[in-house]
């Protein structure tokens, strides 16, 4: 998925957790991690941090990282032992600061806080029991629903933890979590592992974060990734156990390899740069065409591109360039402009170009649009041909699991065959990645973990309810 | 209360519910309404209205009425049938958004809106039986636990006002709300009618509010005042009925008339300015003292110096100007400049009372420390004597009824004689209203309710649990 | 000119200067200064003080003294010798923070700042023929003119007075100013005295104000008005020194009595609350009215009303109520609710007017459409009748001097008769102050001054160029 | 210039002019255009239209161009027939709203508008020279003395450019300007012409801008560059005439190649890119280092690193991951996580750098504080060996003609050998490109302009003032 969609497909969010064994500016830690993990979301951001025991200081608000943190907010937060961020993706007309994360709400440990990355699949039918037995919920977001389900699964005597399991196996779905209750940071992955979730560690403090890239811009070394089904328990002197939900089938979101994370994350023990180059290399394997030249569409497909002219010897070019302060709030133009966006964002290399057969890489198609686009505009800039090669396979089925996919309808590949897809997008020939290859090329040496690739295939992990879909995207 | 000391006592909230017999811009009146009801509450403000059947759009923010509301988030708002507004009064420290009102929230009639006017005595008791029950809360204010009450109290087939009778019965203290639910306006005052609430009609709509004078600014005409107990229930086609929660003494807070109402306001069919006024002359028929002039304190308490004047032939002056721009925010001087603040508010007119013996009518004393420096701006302008006469009794005991008055140790009153007190606030004499008389005062021709004066006597409407002092301060 | 037509008419500005003899907090005096002439101006508020010799530091934003500044913008200004601070009046439209006061700029003595209330007469004259020499303007406002006149005017070598007194003798109309530049404080009145400017004293400072309600404030103690046509010199060791422009008749405008200055001012050595009072004298002495009641529109007019009573014999009542949170910024109702919009702003006590005849005192009429409405609602609400008394004379002619009223079209007194106004208000009579009485009741003893009463007469003491509505209005 | 010192050199500004020969919506064009130049200032924004004649709306304010315009903010502006837009860079301190541009301002054409981007290198003597005469600054920005240059130069009568002409020929330094005034677009490149402009057509319209990339992004087909000494005058049918400044010695600045312009752009007829490629090839033909593969700083360096590893044949990898949210605001770290810093920016790419020498290649070195943390960042990742090639010379002179270049002291070339300057970076070894190989990569074909190379050799175009340092850096 690259910049010229990126307001296509969305993943929902990154969370961020410190513990230290003393009171330390940790909010500043969690800040850089959150602001590493700023691809998740662009939405909102926030932070909570504990102070006297089980008081809880917070501040979230909509906007980038570092719109919604300065100086002056950013010391509204006390020095603290735990803490917890998150940063949420933006969509338009429902955004508001009421759902902006971390909740933090009153419990039985007073006050707790939690952040959430996924989707939880059955949160209708919990929100239709809660709200029979009475509970109200403020927000329409799933986060609020998990603390109403793990505080009612607490009692005032009982670990947190227990909580916490008991409203694990109710919940169906995608969620990695991170919490600050009693004292403790508690970190969970879902038993598919839909969504990752990474132990990290530095002088007198760990860290558990949605990518490695947030632990390495706080300088933290990764300990281990989160198992799928894990439920983590650090307390304050930084001792820590596990306890685990029922085993399931390890299902990680395929495309957190393919877009969502960070080129420079290593996710169950997979590098992502290392998984797209392979992606692109297994293309150049497969699909051999006549051409002068490979590009990738910047950002996110550059890799994958690049896998696919070492292995083909077709040399690589930079065909596009990319304005770099494309961002969250962009104006769109008025009708008689609407034409002119793609140049807004990407703009062509005519000399790179001219007269070249050019193999065009990007990482996944959605809608369409852009993609026809793109090509227009290569064209126009002289390219003889255009031949678009995918970095995965064509999208199909919405996803449940935390990835903001359109409904069926608007997806491209829906009811098209590959001919069709291509004259929509005036491509000279179009090729995707085989399921097959990209799941070859996200694994890493031990694999451990299979994959949910529900969006390419239809197959869900999990029953999926009629209530999903209206949820979703109500 | 006057003006040189509305930071010290402060009433909780202003309410304003409208429903409409056909969708219509009534966000516009609640805006009105509660614009009038600013004295009762200028740290946030808030709106909530319903559309498409049970969904609630609402904008609230920290600020004014006029701060928050602008053209632009007036327009946030669709037309619509039923819909509610608050404003809420202003602390430092604790205040933030998350606290504003009306509270929206999920429950059994999907969104439902609550605006509260009050303070439940048992709310310590109510959180901690709810956490222990599994719920949470968000916030710290009374209108979130009141919500969960009724929510918990309904199921999805039995009438809002079941729900709300079942958590009436639960709640102690003071409670005015509207509420919206199940495209109904229901307005509930607590049995003993501590606050204020007044129904009004307009084309079409009624109207219900805190005070008459929210009435008159969207120029509704006074239907009658919600009765103690009483659960008014309106349905959208205007036709409405009520039910009763167990009788109990009456108890309206006898403050509203001191100084916490407009003065235009009529409440339980007593106007303020009439009652304020009565309370002036019982004042001189009492207090006879040897006096060229008598002036009040700006604003509240002029009405009474009015009452004082007209019935001792006493002649009636200016003596202070008080700068109408003081409002919410004001920077507090530095050390250096600590002494100037009364003068930045209150100004005297030295022509008016130089060389005079001066009887000058304040509506309260709390702390006293403005008191004294009122006293000395006098003095320094010429006045020979300041009498000091004081509209209501001296204030004693905390409220635990909905107005933030500071812990015993902080009223003037507080172990110290009438002399001790005169003497700290530097006057020549100090006079106060006796119960008596002020009840008097605020009696209305066919009076059917008492009054809570708590503040004076210790004597409680309801017993008062130790945990009290800890919430309402916390 | 009370509160319901409040944005018909405005004066100006109004400004402070301060001038210490070592390097104090004096922004925190100059913003109580300022925030005490809130009244001349709601739609900007500016503060410059000088450091490190003839460097200037300011802030200056849209809002009223307390939006604009908060502890966070006042420390932006140091410790200072010399400082002045601005309050600008509220229009729609062209109102932008370029506009907003005090003007800074470098010219001859590196950066100098200066503060202006009044209006340039012949200021498009002299905007054509700076610019035609070369100069250019980034600002509408008159001030920025004034800042170009002194600076050509100075030469590096000359003293600062020098540059004033040549540029002054240039400049027609009204203007009061402060300047700060070289390390002095200067202080400017026009040869005409059109606006007030006055001079007071506090331990180690002298500070000049449009009226003496600032040093009130401030604490400081009233040393003298500066003359018209005085230019004052104040140094930085407190020395000071004056020159003056060449003589010239004496004409404070006379409406600074009527309804801009602020009761509990003493402008040229009469107070404000004492011309009103007069005022109110004079009218009972001419006009015998058969009533019951005399009560005064909120608050401007109630002093003059006062008078009126006192003389007559009349009681006095509070007919109306005013909502003291009007302010700068109101939400104009849609055109359904338009009039609802008086009662948002007063309200009628009905107990105190209920068949009883009633002499309403106004300080001025401008348009007449408010005064229409409050009769209305005064009947409305049981007054038998309504007979409207003017603390002033018909306004006729448009002000070129300081005070933004409306071209003579929109004068209700414009090309009607005194029967055709009172129809037009629906009153049952209609009486005006005669302008001698007016004069007379603004008489200080020791009278030096005359009055401008050109908006009365259409006598103006300069004569009007044709330009002068043009730019005014612009 | 990386990313990772983009702190430390800033170009000054980038402008863009329309003129459409009917009123249009030319607001939102310049939009885009000045949203494609972001990168050359992200301090402050602003566009200005004339309307209604020669009246001028605008609206600019401090930050990104998508901070500063919305819809809201788009909307004040209305349709014309000419605007100008501008950005400018980010400094902290002295940054002010007062600052931005453009300058709009009253002169001989009534309203008029200028944006500048240079630096005029006399401008000290020219102020002192206006204020001598009376004229006053109102802010420190070179452009308020342009405006006030060209109006002096003007008479009524005469044509925008005869005042553009004459002032120009008193003006040193550098400045590419557009001017709205007189229904005519006028755009002036100083006669070396240090900045670049670029004349481009979109049906009905002539844009001017900067940099081509800002007419690709709103469609417009380039023209021609606009000369050094080229007054270029264009009237709203569309006609335009040049005038030209008396012929000098032709002074791009060449770092506009090396890191200031945008790839995609192409500036007097040489691709960016293409410069940036072919200076990689001129290196690698150059210097022979022992080494497994070649890397780029992100973003701008690895177009150089491209052609390093073309010609030289050793293979380009991804060694370096920039977070690509970095931007204008970012809250610096405390003195305990000041080490993070580099990471929270760029991170490394261990499976493709562990175990290799490395080439790494940067567009110019400044301090020098950030290559050494990136060169310890990579032997952290495993680098064996990270060999620094400079895609510039060393700078080692301050510039006086628009970037923001600290002063000697500050360049870690300065004093320095170049073994002095690889000990401090830690580097294995070290590489610049020599100024005869720069120039020759940024020359076009029909190459018409010399380079201005002052900052690398200290021979400045023209003579250099004792005073500008002091100017430029005040």
């Amino acid at each position: 998925m690259s910049i010229i969609n990126d307001r296509r497909i969305k993943e929902e969010c990154g969370i961020v957790g410190v513990i230290a064994c003393e009171e330390k500016p940790i909010a500043q830690e969690i800040y850089y991690g959150i602001f590493a993990l700023q691809h998740r979301g662009q939405e909102s951001a926030g932070i909570a941090v504990s102070y006297d025991g089980n008081k809880v200081a917070y501040y979230k608000n909509m906007g980038l990282v570092n719109e919604v943190f300065n100086e002056q907010t950013l010391q509204l937060l006390p020095d603290s032992k735990t803490g917890i961020g998150h940063v949420r993706y933006s969509t338009t007309g429902s955004s508001n600061v009421t759902n902006a994360q971390p909740i933090v709400f009153y419990g039985h440990y007073d006050r707790m806080a939690i952040a959430h990355n996924g989707n939880i699949a059955n949160a209708g039918a919990i929100r239709r029991m809660l709200i029979s037995k009475g509970h109200i919920f403020q927000t329409s977001i799933d986060s609020e629903l998990i603390a109403s389900m793990i505080n009612i699964n607490l009692n005032g005597a009982s670990p947190v933890e227990e909580g916490v399991y008991k409203a694990c196996c109710q919940l169906r779905g995608a969620y990695s979590l991170v919490l600050i209750a009693n004292k403790q940071l508690i970190a969970v992955r879902d038993k598919h592992g839909f969504r990752p979730l990474i132990l990290g560690k530095k002088d007198g403090k760990y860290i558990v974060a949605s990518e490695s890239c947030a632990l390495d811009a706080i300088d933290a070394d990764i300990v281990r990734d989160i198992e799928p089904g894990e439920i983590l328990v650090i307390n304050d002197d930084l001792t820590m156990h596990s306890i685990f939900l029922p085993e399931a089938e390890k299902r990680l979101c395929i495309f957190e390899y393919v877009y969502i994370a960070r080129s420079d994350s290593i996710i169950d023990g997979r590098g992502v740069y290392d998984a797209r180059y392979e992606c692109g290399k297994a293309l150049a394997r497969e699909i051999k065409i006549d051409a002068d030249i490979v590009a990738g569409v910047p950002d996110s497909a550059t890799v994958c591109a690049k896998g696919y002219s070492d292995f083909s010897g077709i040399p690589m070019v930079d065909a596009l360039s990319r304005n770099r302060y494309i961002g969250r709030t962009f104006i769109q133009p008025s009708q008689s402009m609407r034409e002119v966006s793609v140049k807004v964002k990407l703009n062509a290399f005519r000399t790179n170009i001219e007269g070249k057969k050019l193999i065009l890489v990007d990482d996944s198609i959605v809608r369409g649009t852009t993609s026809r686009k793109v090509v227009d505009l290569l064209k126009r800039n002289g390219a003889k041909e255009v031949h678009m090669v995918v970095g995965s396979p064509p999208i199909k089925y919405p996803c449940f699991y935390g990835v903001d996919m359109q409904t069926r309808e608007q997806f491209i590949s829906y009811n098209r065959t590959n001919e069709e897809i291509r004259a929509e997008i005036r491509a000279d020939s179009l090729y995707y990645t085989s399921i097959e290859n990209l799941k070859k090329a996200c694994c890493s040496k031990n694999q451990k973990n299979g994959f949910c690739t529900a969006c390419l295939t239809g197959e869900y992990p999990e029953p999926v309810e009629n209530e999903f879909g209206k949820l979703l995207f109500e």
